[in-house]
């Protein structure tokens, strides 16, 4: 069994050895991974694709589901992949997928994807680090909000850490959680990008500032997936 | 002319973008960039492969010399490639190369890599975050102790993030990066992951605790590159 991450979006930002184990696969299993279909530009059998975001009759489908879909077709001398968007283990529930998947007994390959997260702001002209600038960088996922009872971020802590700050899956609390940053002491004026659909055809690209984020969510009525960078180096 | 992150260590590991332009490019500028001849297995020519670390006559290469050698064979209507490792942006000098290259009028492409800080410890079963335990994680430079007037990382802040931390560069400071964190409340007896060579054959990987890294790395003798993880995530 393949644990893939398939990369930000554009499929030929997935690795050699990653594309290599969709080629040679007898089943692979996708979330709602965008255009799936385009893959057989890369030589692999897209009939073998199965889109557990998408099954008949399930609005939702369990991990436990998807687990034991997998299980099954192991067990049938079938090459199992499981593709997940991005890398595998950067807020993608990867690492829990593994987890369970071993105590049914099964080894896992795990391969590495590019995180959009990294790259989406590359490929907007925000590299993360900069000599002289930032020696550090922090990735967070905002889906809950500054204050909320399951929230594990210290917020006034990443507002003084003097790196980058990249968020993922906070469009919707962009505007709290700009309050909270600039409550706990970051400079309200410092730049902010946000790339919503990052390295798809409809990828769109912001610049703002810190107290005019949840602003400029909202009037450009943005929709994830979208990275948001907070740093100096946006304006580089 | 194109920028493309090689990834970690093993060639299997650049995106299928980036392999594209290795194997159509007429020119190829590497750093010190471990086996760059097994990218013949791959379809590049490796004849095409000028080491910029390694020119004659020449202990260290100037940024200066490098553009422009890289503009010369532009010039001459070559197809140029710059090859670095993992992804060009995190603390690869990406961003400062391609500044000049278009200020000297070129246009640059760039193509990320797999950032090594993800990807090592990935494979090595330690994922940077996990649902209910961390939400946000932090990769710092560590090629400057806490302290040093040059320094731009604020260690107080990076000791409560409440994140997973992931140090690059840090070896040589490990101990007294190791002291401040303590000193500035980190729980001493976290656990740490330390990956030396990633992703090669000689990768070797210790598990330790924060009170204990420096003492880890001086008695294993641990030289760089290494990855270093601090948090919870190490011990799931």
């Amino acid at each position: 069994m393949s644990l893939i991450g398939g990369g930000p979006g554009a499929w030929d930002l997935i690795t050699v050895r990653g594309l290599q184990r969709l080629q040679a696969a007898d089943i692979i299993f996708v979330d709602h991974l965008g255009p799936a279909h385009q893959l057989e530009n890369y030589g692999v059998d897209t009939q073998k694709i199965v889109d557990v975001g998408k099954l008949p009759y399930s609005a939702h489908i369990s991990q436990e589901k998807i687990n034991s879909l997998m299980g099954e077709a192991a067990r049938e001398g079938k090459k199992v992949v499981r593709l997940k968007g991005g890398d595998p283990y950067i807020f993608g529930r990867g690492f829990e997928e593994v987890l369970s998947l071993e105590k049914e007994g099964f080894y896992v390959e795990v391969i590495p994807g590019i995180s959009s997260t990294i790259a989406v702001p590359a490929l907007n002209r925000v590299p993360l680090s900069m000599r002289g600038v930032v020696h550090n960088f922090t990735v967070i996922s905002g889906h809950v909000p500054p204050g909320h009872p399951s929230s594990l971020n210290n917020w006034e802590a990443l507002a003084h850490t003097q790196g980058t700050l990249v968020i993922i899956m906070g469009v919707k609390n962009a505007g709290s959680i700009a309050n909270s940053l600039i409550e706990y002491g970051m400079d309200p004026h410092i730049p902010v990008a946000i790339i919503s659909e990052g390295t798809r055809e409809n990828e769109q690209s912001y610049r703002t500032c810190l107290q005019e984020l949840g602003q400029c969510v909202k009037e450009n009525n943005i929709k994830p997936p979208a990275v948001i960078v907070i740093g100096k180096v946006v304006s580089l």
